[in-house]
């Protein structure tokens, strides 16, 4: 595996928002969304282990665990997302969600952005243009360009933005059709996370959605890095930005670390892909997996953790653009929550993306202390995604290494 | 989800080959590989307790438990197979398999058995005849009949049905060849579990290994079932049958029922997939999986549970032929340590399947407190596959409860 940082981070111990190297070395964790109520939090991790001295085995046995979270789960999505199938990864969960999509259309055909990441499956590999498989993605997968609220398409933001993400979608679907393979859906990360979080309005999405529904195809919302109150204002990305999917997929912060993933959706189309595809996952829903997604659900809401999110995280912001005011090279600030970040460039009226200066600041970040790491579609955002339970000390820390970080490190 | 039996067991409960329902009622468990070493063997769940307590995160950082689990269980495999990309589950590790094989060869064809089970994932689900994907397998997958060492291929067993079983691949080879895809690899469980787990002799799969290797494919060995010592004679299915496959995926058993699934292979082919895809799982390689992995792996070795597989399977088996003396319905016994069973025939002399009273008998065994199943290509042989902590005891219990649920069950 390839590691992050020039010099990799040994790790050896983690609490709450800080993690320990190998050395005796504190770092604040600005980017781990798989702790999500942080790491070792102490309510999960004695669920899991008196689930795990208790019983864990498969669900072709009943268990009360399953239900329990599979009730507390579905109750926070609108009608008519009203079931879930338990996976081990967000990965399956998007695997499962794209033959789904084909129940629920009888197409085949799949629209992602052109900057995503949906998993590692054969089937959900192809979806991404930035490491595609040899040979590229099956010819049932067309991709259109990624939102970009920094350097919007065609350079106008708002309406027109949205208008011509809606009107490359339409130009693929009928690519789709011309090659035989129809419209299944349209998956999207509604945060659009790996795009570099574009700050996109509510409503923003409509136009695309109402050409894909249009279409005879179902929108999946990939909720893996955006869900489960991270964004501060929701529960949901696709709350957020404002509309309900046929299909949602889950996963990474599901059980702060435990692996699990889950897709989401109506009675009607579960039932369907059900009848359509004999499906069992050994490991998926068992009692100790459902205990720590319960558990970890159950902390982000007796701590009030998307409170948190949505205060802390406008905290940093406003400090980032304090920062920016000093800093000349970041170019952009913005994020929902605490799933934030700094978009540099080399000149703010150009706008020409510092890529090479972000990676270089994400290890001067990690030699003062601080993890975090980089992405977008110049690979020249700054991401910032915590542990909810990150504070404003937390946030202070950070700032002021950034701070020193942008003045010690020369752009070009 | 559909479940076991007529009447679904409601378990709360588990500890070493035990599980106790709702109810109270306890059951021997004769069927659950996944706790390998026994429901909540404590080693395990101290294990993982204590590091879910410490730290979880991902493999882009360094960690020592993933490099101390790869080298002990590279440890187990002869050379070249000396490297490990983890998973969270078997169907990925076949995922990733099947893209192995691609790269080794150049080639995308695939010969599976027509009554095998490699996983769920949308590439791998197509290796079910039994369990389709709607529209069928893409006309890369071709199958071939599944050995029956009791109804052997063209009448004889021994050498003339394994060359019988290797004429078969041969034509497949051709097929796939003449459609285009080449052959990547043959896919084999080499126990044949869910085929019914024939009694085939050591060398019984080398003229098809030759023809295979003769057409430039790889062997992807599927030890998800067989691994890990339940054979009790060897470690590994591959062992046992006498041959070394390019590429071995495990699962199930690996961590106790913790998400754990890998894939091995040669330096040279693990390199050539990772150049080829960008493989990254968020959960797989984990400090609490490779934590619970390395003490499942320690517990099979400082218990001696192979050895109590080999020497336990055997006594059952005994006990198996002995109740075979008394009820004819019984037509053959067999298997590998602890996993056998028994095949339910009409008449010995024409070995008709009694498919529906091996259903009712795993249903009887299970109101009896003996959770068992059955499978095979008739679906009339009962499976046994308990953790490898069976002893004497839980044999003369299954068998006397055998014994009465067969003298009180009709076989028409």
């Amino acid at each position: 595996m390839s590691t992050f940082y020039d010099d990799p981070v040994h790790l050896v111990r983690g609490e709450g928002a800080w993690v320990w190297g190998a050395d005796g070395r504190k770092y604040l964790d600005c980017y781990n969304n798989v702790p999500h109520v942080g790491h070792c939090h102490p309510r999960v991790v004695d669920t899991i282990c008196t689930q795990a001295a208790t019983l864990n085995t498969h669900t072709r046995y009943l268990h009360d665990n399953i239900l329990d979270y599979a009730e507390a789960l579905t109750a926070l999505f609108a009608d008519p997302i009203s079931t879930a199938i338990f996976t081990c990864t967000g990965s399956e969960a998007n695997d499962i969600a794209l033959r789904m999509a084909a129940v629920a259309t009888g197409n085949t055909g799949i629209i992602a952005t052109d900057h995503t990441y949906h998993g590692n499956t054969t089937a959900v590999a192809q979806l991404s243009c930035t490491n595609p498989p040899p040979g590229g993605a099956g010819d049932h997968i067309a991709f259109v360009p990624a939102p970009d609220s920094y350097r919007p398409l065609g350079g106008i933001s708002g309406a027109p933005h949205a208008q011509a993400f809606a009107k490359s979608i339409e130009i693929q679907i009928a690519t789709l059709k011309a090659r035989g393979h129809g419209l299944a859906a349209l998956i999207v990360d509604p945060f659009f996370a790996n795009e570099g979080f574009p700050d996109l309005p509510t409503g923003w999405l409509d136009p695309a959605i109402a050409v894909v529904r249009a279409a005879g195809g179902v929108i999946i919302a990939d909720e893996v890095q955006p869900g489960f109150g991270r964004l501060g204002s929701h529960m949901w990305g696709h709350e957020r930005i404002g509309f309900l999917p046929e299909i949602i997929t889950i996963g990474k912060p599901m059980a702060n670390g435990h692996p699990v993933g889950a897709v989401l959706t109506s009675a009607e189309l579960n039932s369907k892909f059900r009848t359509s595809f004999r499906y069992f996952n050994t490991f998926a829903g068992n009692p100790v997996s459902c205990a720590a997604a319960l558990a970890t659900l159950k902390v982000v809401q007796d701590e009030r953790l998307m409170e948190n999110a949505d205060i802390v995280g406008k905290y940093a912001r406003a400090g980032l653009r304090d920062l920016a005011t000093r800093h000349p090279c970041i170019g952009d600030v913005r994020g929902s929550g605490l799933f934030f970040g700094v978009e540099f460039v080399l000149d703010q009226t150009t706008k020409n993306p510092a890529t090479n200066f972000t990676k270089r600041i994400a290890n001067a970040m990690r030699e003062r202390g601080v993890l975090l790491n980089f992405l977008g579609v110049h690979y020249n955002v700054l991401k910032m995604r915590p542990p909810l339970v990150f504070n404003a000390d937390n946030v202070n820390f950070m700032i002021s290494t950034l701070d020193a970080a942008l003045s010690d490190t020369p752009l070009a």
